[in-house]
């Protein structure tokens, strides 16, 4: 089975995910600039969510690009990625809506986190399919933004009760050091 | 005609039904744990619907594989099973908004049965225009599964007034047994 | 400049407006079969604007198949065709919503008609674009279907303000003379 | 890597961006007349959108057809865009439901500035990974629209505080001077 429907597939429902999440930011009662202030922390996790999902497809994108075969394990892992993808938008709404609340920024902790766990099984099943040596698991080597990212959501999950803030720092830490593109993918490929 | 335009306006379909079934959870009022307490049954009825969709993708993916010509009565049979399955939001968040109360439950289970009959009526008109010895003829045998499932929903439909929780339990059955992967097109290919 | 891009938009575009249509079925408030009463003629406006696309699409596909080189002309008779199907889902929405209403009726009439004048104008910009002896000039020879198609929205939208049945008769009559694929393109394009 | 998918995944969001701004056409509540009245200025901003998002669409084809290489610079200048070209809808209906009330027009032009800067920096990256001899930048040339157009957008901000209307009209000329195709790549690329 090729892998360029996956792709298709994969690419429709992170495109659907990114833009839906725009109806979140719900058009203002009211012509006058004080209508604007209740979407202003919706824009904002708005913005964060779109560079999540933003990282989510560019890496995607190289990852997929290492696969030669499609197996029903990467199928279902990849389902399972977007399952906890198609999740962004309503949690992005709710801790928007909240004013980035404790109870709803944990939740878009555990998104984030399970997400991350998501793609890490994804990853793990085209290795297992591919073998050890294979060019994915040389690509990402000892992967230590793939385990630093869910440790960091970990840490935010308890802290949101704490400090809604550090907990949102984190998120948006943890953003900043997956926006550098994962080069070694590309690097490898090339060689 | 070619199939790579079939493909491409399911795929894209499937992609946004799965997609806005995540629409009918509702960003909740409120940033208590209190307003995730509705959310529940709906999160509940989401996991199961995006099961059945990812299990109507991959399946119709290896359908599709099997077809080389694509005839008006192929795009019309696969027209009528995605109207079927674009049903599938708002059954969901029917049965998830009344914490899966029989008439609900039994809506759902219509759904299912129509979709499945679709599904059926689609592998029926792909075969009548290949040939009983057809490759995906061969493939199917005798289509256990395919014949047992709308049985079940059948069934599920008049127990869903009875005791609502053992037709939803029907209905979860049915795509565990779907869950493994349909491996015998994936084998005669391979042959 | 490629026609896959414009295929590909198109088939989003489609695939869109047929999915979202079926967020206008809301789901109903309350678990009761009486709570479905209300769905009824909003399902039936759905059906036949499901249908409607089926056709626009199943169609569309043909006659880009004829296309080799896309112009600037057709880019834009393209979203012209798209502008007017999007005004099916609100237009599908509001005859369902007031079961077959007079206005809501001739309403849905004019986007009809104007779909179909959109349609013809792309048409005519693909046969002005190829010379009077390309293929689609001859697969579409005198174009009952095209011709009677407008004429027939024409009839009915002030006749949706005598009787809204009849014009919705009208409409579902032209559907059907629709479903019957087109296969003057496909008889040509295997001669 | 390639550029198919990145074309795919633009080409999801656009289509998406340019139907769901149709949901902003909320269904009427009444089936008389009156009850379109609010709708017209409603209709008239989704007119002007769809042309935009259109005319972005062509643009964006155009441009990406000089591409051979996608960077990691590239790819995130293209999200860059999209975030701004998904800002539209929210945009569109909320200077629409005002009756294109000051505030909500200059909003509008805000986007439109932004939108319109976001693809000048994809346009400059593109160039920078391609080197100044490279087919954009000599099919560009002195890029009068590409300059005058964000000059128009600035200057219509602050107007729309004096006359709504005369700063819509600018957005209007601005999308007129774009209709016509550019043809400048696809001459340079038939050379």
């Amino acid at each position: 089975m090729g892998k360029s429907r996956l792709e298709a597939f994969s690419d429709g429902v992170l495109a659907i995910i990114i833009t839906i999440m725009v109806l979140e930011l719900k058009v203002p009662h009211g012509a006058e600039a004080t209508a604007l202030v209740p979407l202003l922390p919706v824009f904002l996790s708005y913005v964060l969510s779109f560079v999540y999902i933003g990282i989510y497809w560019n890496n995607h994108h190289h990852m997929l690009h290492t696969v030669r075969k499609v197996s029903g394990g990467i199928l279902w892992a990849n389902l399972h990625l977007l399952f906890w993808l198609s999740l962004f938008p309503v949690s992005t709404g709710w801790m928007g809506e909240n004013q980035f609340a404790p109870l709803p920024t944990a939740f878009y902790g555990v998104v984030l986190l399970m997400a991350a766990i998501a793609y890490w099984l994804l990853q793990r099943t085209i290795i297992a399919s591919q073998g050890v040596d294979s060019l994915l698991a040389r690509a990402i080597g000892k992967d230590v933004k793939g385990k630093l990212s869910p440790l960091c959501y970990a840490l935010a999950i308890p802290l949101a009760f704490l400090s809604p803030w550090l907990a949102n720092l984190l998120y948006v830490l943890v953003a900043l050091i997956w926006l550098v593109p994962d080069r070694r993918i590309e690097r490898l490929l090339t060689d």
